[in-house]
């Protein structure tokens, strides 16, 4: 035990001098490779320990916090050496690149959260406790967003072309996985939010626990992508899929990292458009994990096509008429198109608040209202030409019916005004709803 | 002055003498002549006034009632008489005959209308003043609807027709006039509600005043239509053109009539299909007050075609593609399409509450669920597709948002299943509103 005390009062001691070091302004980066022989030498275990004496003789949170990014860089670089190889080969950019260089800085987070949770337990002083829930706040409340950034990139832009393939209980494992993920950081969040409604001792411990489960989770899901998943897509995609899914990237937002712009000379190829059968050298290419897992079931391709004769291509979709009819029939809003020329073109069919009839068709708006109201139509119509309004709404009681219009003017991509729309709505029904009603609490 | 009186007093008697007979039980229709000539002999102005004395001597309002029923109809016989021969020359439920029929009802409810505020002047006593009320709160109340029965078809279904014509100075005019009346009904209704909160002599000198306009308005009106706006329709509208009418009538009602089916063997002709020229023979068919005010300014024909080549018949309308493309954009719900395979086949562009992008398109919904919820979507689309279900909605709070969520089945019209709509709106700019914003209200 003396020995293990006199070991780690070494060590302690050789940390300690680099961090004063660090505090003296000395480069972080200069001083890695002898953090990374003192560490390295240290076990995870021990380092809260060490940490919080250190922060017991003075040392800042914010030192010992950069000492946590080196700690975490050496460690992910001794477990994932082989994903730097993968993640050289591809070019700047490319959706899968930015999905590794995400991984880096959720392994990071991952520990820092570990890190800062077990210092948290042998942190006596107040201050210092204040000190460290804040950065678990701030680490806690990153770690929320791996689950609508990166993992939401994959389950929506990267999952459909593995399931046109067949290979849907991959998609399906991680779907769980991520989602149990998602479960534990969301319940940090409440944790921390709640932790003055429970003793400190009782508190902690839980956090603690919890917070080691999540970066479990979190380090154990890096593996799994890097090692086969990644590996499995980058077999499968091909240049044209990664491109389709470069485009979309955007929308969701990224972990941490900025990807650059990426654009390679082919057409993109959404899930719909691809051949799904999978060829001997794909096949091959795959991880060994997933060969295994493929062999003795057929791979089911889905090859069905989206695109019927009769379809209107509306840019984010393929519908015919009869069914565009009906989800204008569905909607919870009447609409009611006049066209650039200010004469009614299409109203949504079924009931409607404000009956209209095909007799409006063609009709000049200015002859659809009253005699008395005419010139307020006129005006709004040159304002929104005129780009002076964006919009005009207004609402009146009607019997049980709480009314609302809104009048949008709209325009092609070139700017050019395409017509007013005018949309109506009974507002009341939402006006009386309370509380939450969630998917899960659905009953027949 | 005593002549007068006694005058009076013998035509009391007479009606009086009449009133027993009914009371008696005796056949209205059958008194019918009789009260003809002694109500022919009686000035309008007097009316009331002998009314009045009758009520005084016990005769119910109800046995009044029915007199003014008589008095009514003999009024409208002597006003009217060429109109009952351009209603005879009409089919059963040819439009045209349905307004002339809907004319004679609201010739007679504005009568009944003055007499009963002429006669509420003239009585004391508490009692029958309440009943009286009554009955002008029932009169007033279906007068109302005589602005979105009668001159709302008018306004919706045919004025269309002769503007298409360049008549649109008779529509203009009309329209206005028809607003007049309604906003002179709508006084009626408030000065009903209103009138504990005023002196009862005030009410009532008010409320005369205000009928007896109202109601001179409305048969100033059933002239106008009888005499000018009638004979042109008569004169300009084929039968196509009477059939497409007759098909939308419906959904806007009728006022104390229900016309029979009428369905010539032609092809029902909307106003954007018709020929708008005039030729001589229509020209010469025209009331004579309508060939003058014709004279000496050119008809200015409306040409414009309605469908474009590259339109999309909806049925409710013909847009293009990027008008469709911008009006869903524009809508303030998201949709996403799942077609009756369960695939994703279309969802609605521009920024959303729930990201959607193409790499969703032919995706099986049960693979874009996390797979914790997806027992539930699958049983929801089971409920839908078998016809236990019409929707499900729930709501959930994001942040600043309500999100409120609907799925809905989509059939086409022999009931086949064509998939399901989901929903999305912010619902919490809807729970803030309050009051009204009328379109009068608008100033930029």
């Amino acid at each position: 035990m003396t020995e293990l005390l006199n070991n780690r009062e070494y060590k302690k001691e050789q940390l300690k001098n680099l961090l004063k070091k660090i505090h003296e302004g000395e480069e972080v980066n200069k001083l890695k490779t002898e953090f990374k022989a003192v560490l390295s030498s240290i076990s995870p275990l021990e380092i809260p320990l060490i940490e919080q004496e250190l922060v017991k003789e003075g040392i800042s949170a914010k030192e010992i916090a950069k000492m946590c990014d080196i700690h975490v860089e050496l460690f992910r670089e001794a477990v994932s050496g082989t994903d730097e190889l993968e993640e050289k080969d591809l070019p700047e950019g490319h959706p899968l690149r930015t999905l590794y260089e995400e991984n880096h800085e959720i392994m990071k987070d991952a520990e820092m959260l570990n890190l800062y949770a077990s210092t948290l337990v042998n942190t006596k002083d107040d201050l210092m406790r204040k000190e460290i829930l804040g950065v678990l706040e701030e680490i806690v409340g990153n770690l929320r967003k791996v689950g609508f950034t990166h993992y939401n990139r994959e389950e929506m832009l990267i999952f459909p072309y593995i399931e046109r393939r067949g290979l849907t209980a991959i998609a399906t494992v991680l779907w769980m996985k991520h989602d149990e993920i998602r479960f534990m950081i969301k319940h940090l969040t409440e944790l921390l939010r709640k932790r003055e409604e429970m003793p400190w001792e009782e508190f902690v411990t839980k956090f603690k626990e919890k917070a080691n489960e999540a970066a479990f989770a979190l380090t154990d899901m890096v593996f799994r992508e890097n090692n086969i998943f990644y590996p499995t897509v980058k077999a499968l995609l091909s240049e044209g899929e990664w491109k389709a899914i470069r485009f979309q990237e955007d929308e969701f937002g990224y972990y941490k990292v900025q990807p650059k712009e990426w654009n390679p000379d082919v057409e993109p190829l959404h899930p719909w458009q691809i051949d799904p059968t999978l060829n001997a050298e794909q096949l091959l290419g795959l991880p060994k994990e997933v060969q295994q897992a493929l062999k003795g079931q057929p791979l089911e391709f889905d090859k069905a096509e989206l695109k019927r004769e009769d379809d209107i291509d509306l840019g984010t979709g393929y519908v015919n008429v009869e069914e565009l009819k009906a989800i204008f029939e569905a909607l919870p809003v009447d609409v009611t198109f006049i066209d650039k020329d200010d004469r009614v073109r299409f109203f949504s069919p079924g009931e409607r608040i404000f009956t209209r009839s095909l007799s409006v068709l063609g009709r000049p708006v200015h002859l659809c209202h009253p005699p008395k109201s005419v010139h307020i139509v006129n005006k709004i119509l040159e304002a929104f030409k005129e780009g002076r309004e964006k919009e005009s709404t207004f609402w009146i009681r009607m019997g049980p019916k709480y009314v609302y219009i809104k009048y949008v003017p709209l325009f092609d991509d070139n700017g050019e005004y395409l017509g007013t729309l005018e949309i109506t709505m009974d507002i009341a029904p939402y006006k009386k709803i309370e509380g939450e009603k969630r998917l899960l609490d659905w009953r027949n």
